[in-house]
């Protein structure tokens, strides 16, 4: 048992805080043979990265990442990979003033009465900053599965704002690059844009649900009851900070449905796959992927460091009010977008290779 | 690696299907000391059994559990316990006339294109039967939690069937037990009966909302960051069949909230421990306990097994039609309480062990 | 983490204590479509099974093995295998008198201070009862093997009892079967039956080394560093009651050899496959499989149940004196050969699934 | 599953190879609040460092260990611990003439095997160079053993260095750290001195047995029946580099006693607790800590690179000849010693924290 890994086969150890001086990822388990340089895994990286526009925080993190370990003329050995990102802009200082006040939303107090340490310092462990391990994992596993299964496509968006939706009717996969909120519709896009600034400049925040779509999934991944593939997705996304709901296909709204809207009838497609009259299953029935697209969805909470005033209580138990100044996310949905693909990039490959292990290749053969 | 078991410290393995000899769970972890009856894991079957009103399947079991191991005298030994319920009504001649169709909606298609086997009695290890395992160990866990929280309360409810959600004015916990649906609102109740009722003579189904609250919880459960008390609930629901989202506190309306008004604001209680002004987390603050009571959703879709003609596949390949008779609930939704319940329960005990294991006593004293 | 659950992808949990209703093994992870019934199993349950000489306990035990889940068809469908074997012979009045004195040499004092619960009935979950729940998984093991690397060949054989060994020269696989002791030479089994009969008069008992021996094995099984080949069987070898030392190749005697002695020179086969000049390694290098011949030695301490009187306490902390009446052996190692041989059997089928699933098949070509 | 993990709730992850830019241990599950500075590591580290001696290779590592993470104002937090240390001489030039040829008793040919790539430089992943991490975790499970159990201590020795075993009469604990093998007898270090010398000096090597005991280690540590106090040592000294053999007491040598001899008598001590005859268990019964001594031995093999040629073969399958000059230890056994000790305090700390989450306190009091 492992607090801080997660994967069964393909399994990641993320380490490090918000202040200290490195952070990242050791990664066993990772197939021998995969060609892999820093430079690809920066790319996911800088798309995490913070300060990048007015909508992300303006830390100024390099976010550069080292392989230490398990990579030799330029391929993966099969032995453990270590991915590290030093910290370089820690300005602790900043954090200085809530030294004994824990701040509401964020996680101060509860870190406290589970081990009974204060780390100050921007959140320590707790710190949305742990996501940047995360992504360099899933660089690596991306990777991988191309070795694997090289058609699959991994892309998360944001599908919802506060209050604002996108129209699924203008949904355009070439927008989602095109925006700092990779929003799948030009004109929300342009919209929320102007909602968010408002927000940024009052010192509020609010938030988000993205969507992580996977097309190309093979059929038969999954390990049920306990290792579903939406077991371990709804694990994989919960465990993201600020994340407090994951559903796939349907989601919630399943409960609204009757039975004969909700069952996907089947067909023969033209290439000898089975082929489904629609999707409320998310590619995923019985918790194995059916080989439609997987997708999935979940919320952000809006960020807890705001300008406004609030009550909290100290360290020894004394009320007093906290305003967390420093430098903050309007939205921190915008970054959960690629840390989303992480990790449907590292259950999947994970469950590539567990498929591999346990039946072989895929066995059952429809016509 | 178990793809069939649950828990880091309290390990449950579930195993058996629809129409074998038996089923059970094979439990690891359980405390020695901890006094248990067969007599007190059926009373949470029987609340689980099939059969008990119009408005759940009419296969008949008894579902009487037997405890095999790991039980002396009357309590607990810390060795392994064996709970067994063996298949009284297997009937599996109902479900001939499916053997080589894939029911839309289930996990025929897809266990089959894993395993290359196709289980046609009942949807095998897929059929939600597995799930009276399951409430035999929460039972089990229920006790054992009583022995380290003695104020722990675990209660399921629905709060959504269809589109009739219930009226959060009219809570009502003393409602929960006196209906079919154990909805803590009488009016909603009787309305649902209704509506139930009539969808089960058509043949159809519904899907519904479930919600679990955890009471008296104490705070520091939980082990960031991927063993979070919200990432091991999220994990242990979506295992559940047929659930496809879950949400914990505001949960995906989230997304709509501004910071100011996510951020429950902490105060000093009278009883010398931290009090909130709401509850939008749920009651887990970075993956670890508040105190507060914790509370979670999930989804259940409507059940696959309907009266109506949908197309399909067979084996073969070739496109047909089915029609799913047989004996089955027109909304699974119902008989997933007490399995929620049982889940939580298994967390919440698991998650009391790895704090003792990991930190010992609660640590962080406030004030 | 499970402490009655050992192996990575098939991985067996095993439950039951000596007096109890029953015992087993919950088998997760084995590959579909092995082909399996009672009887195979049945076949090494045979072979362990007590009362059998009079060199084994007398207990009667059938020790019939049923298979309650996972098989459908006489083929493994992926999903977990129950494997129950009822205790039919408890007579539990044998052991009234030890309810409050611990036997020495016996688990009974350490299960007490560790769990604060005595189990009298024979040792409870400490018996080597425990080992026919292993040898039924490694009769399921040794079927899974075959449908990948049919030529594998696991032989167990008794090497020493108390000072007698056997003659290296006269080493004659046929022998193995042909006498009580599974000795792989005719005369030892002689003399070692006159031996064992005059320590089994005087109600003594004596310790034996086990050897067990795996042909045909594929190179390439083993997951460095933790999950060595060498490392998982000897933690194997080492969880079976009794045991006090496990040795790989030359084992202890390593520590007298020369760098020259030891490392075996390699050549090229004319089965284009490498030719080693001597096999000190025990067929394993850096934890991982040569392709030669694994062996492994183990060695069981004498029965601590004995008609001499030993000085002991009891519960209340009295000094006081024990005889260990009762159905006992006189030398434990004999039934530990096919208990042995169930966890080889169990290891190598884990690391050829884990090897299947990490590195896909055997990559590094050689010529 | 991780296969670079060990360890139940103290678990360590050790990545890097011999000639790769650092290497490391990634540490999850310390209990929070432990005083640990990277002084404290450091200690322990130097002891196992090469080059301190004409009898250990003459390779330069300062070996010096940076904490990245996990401890704040120097303490543990309860989050995860990098500890690392950067490959300063790596000369790979060294090994250059054995880029294509594989060295006989090495790992170098089953790598490739399994995983298809030949890391050519000094053994990669499977040098003992990774022993290195072993140690700087296990200096910091010395220091958080303290704090639950300050009275016990770990202390490991060479007793056998090939033909010559020390004289278990002239047993002198202060005698350890007094010469370079860890032996505790004056005159068997300086006989043992000469008799390597010669070793050294013709280019041979030699085998070797380590011993280490526990003192003072609480009743009641270990979680039968496959997470056994032994079978967990077990793994763990036979996942060291070159370790053929492990013991627990008794050992191998149990096969020759009888069951009178073995059983170890039990009476009650003036502290009131258990007092034994003897100690032929070595401190564990059951799988379980007596209370007693620990007292456990492994054997290494010599080291494998000697200056003698030997017959091997190429990647391309062609026989050929070798000799492994370079840096290296005539008995790699004497830096094995700082590693078992390493092992046994991880093994040890691992065992207090699942104790106290599965039992809480050792509850089985006699008297």
């Amino acid at each position: 048992m492992s607090i801080n890994s997660f994967g069964h086969l393909f399994r990641v150890t993320t380490w490090g805080e918000s202040h200290g001086p490195a952070l990242g990822a050791t990664v066993d388990g990772c197939p021998p043979g995969v060609p892999i340089t820093a430079e690809m895994i920066q790319h996911w990286l800088d798309k995490r990265k913070p300060g990048q526009n007015k909508f992300t925080t303006q830390r100024r993190e390099a976010d550069e990442v080292r392989i230490l370990s398990g990579v030799f003329e330029g391929v993966t050995t099969g032995t453990p990979i270590q991915l590290m990102i030093e910290n370089t802009d820690q300005r602790s200082k900043d954090y200085g003033d809530i030294m004994d006040k824990f701040r509401p939303g964020h996680a101060d107090i509860t870190y406290y009465q589970k081990y009974g340490i204060r780390d100050y310092r921007g959140g320590g462990r707790s710190s949305a900053r742990e996501t940047a391990s995360r992504v360099a994992a899933g660089g690596l596993a991306r990777e991988a599965i191309k070795a694997i299964a090289p058609d699959v496509q991994i892309t998360g968006y944001m599908v919802q704002m506060g209050p604002h939706q996108i129209d699924r009717n203008s949904f355009d996969w070439d927008q989602i690059e095109q925006n700092p909120f990779w929003v799948p519709d030009a004109k929300a896009a342009t919209e929320w844009a102007d909602y968010l600034d408002g927000l940024r400049k009052s010192g509020s925040s609010v938030g988000a649900i993205i969507e992580v779509t996977a097309r190309n999934v093979p059929a038969g991944l999954g390990a049920p009851v306990y290792g579903k593939l939406d077991t371990d997705l709804a694990a994989a996304m919960m465990s993201i900070n600020a994340v407090k709901g994951v559903e796939i296909g349907e989601g919630m709204s399943a409960a609204m449905l009757t039975g004969e809207l909700n069952a996907d009838e089947i067909f023969m497609g033209n290439d000898g796959q089975p082929r489904y009259s629609s999707n409320h299953a998310g590619g995923i029935l019985g918790g194995i992927s059916t080989g439609q697209d997987i997708v999935l969805r979940f919320a952000v909470k809006p960020t807890s460091s705001i300008l406004t005033t609030r009550k909290t209580i100290t360290k020894s138990g004394e009320e007093t009010e906290i305003i967390t100044k420093g430098r903050h996310d309007p939205c921190v949905g915008i970054r959960a977008v690629p840390v989303g693909e992480a990790m449907m990039a590292c259950v999947l490959l994970d469950h590539m290779l567990l498929h591999r292990g346990q039946v072989g290749e895929n066995r059952g053969h429809i016509g």
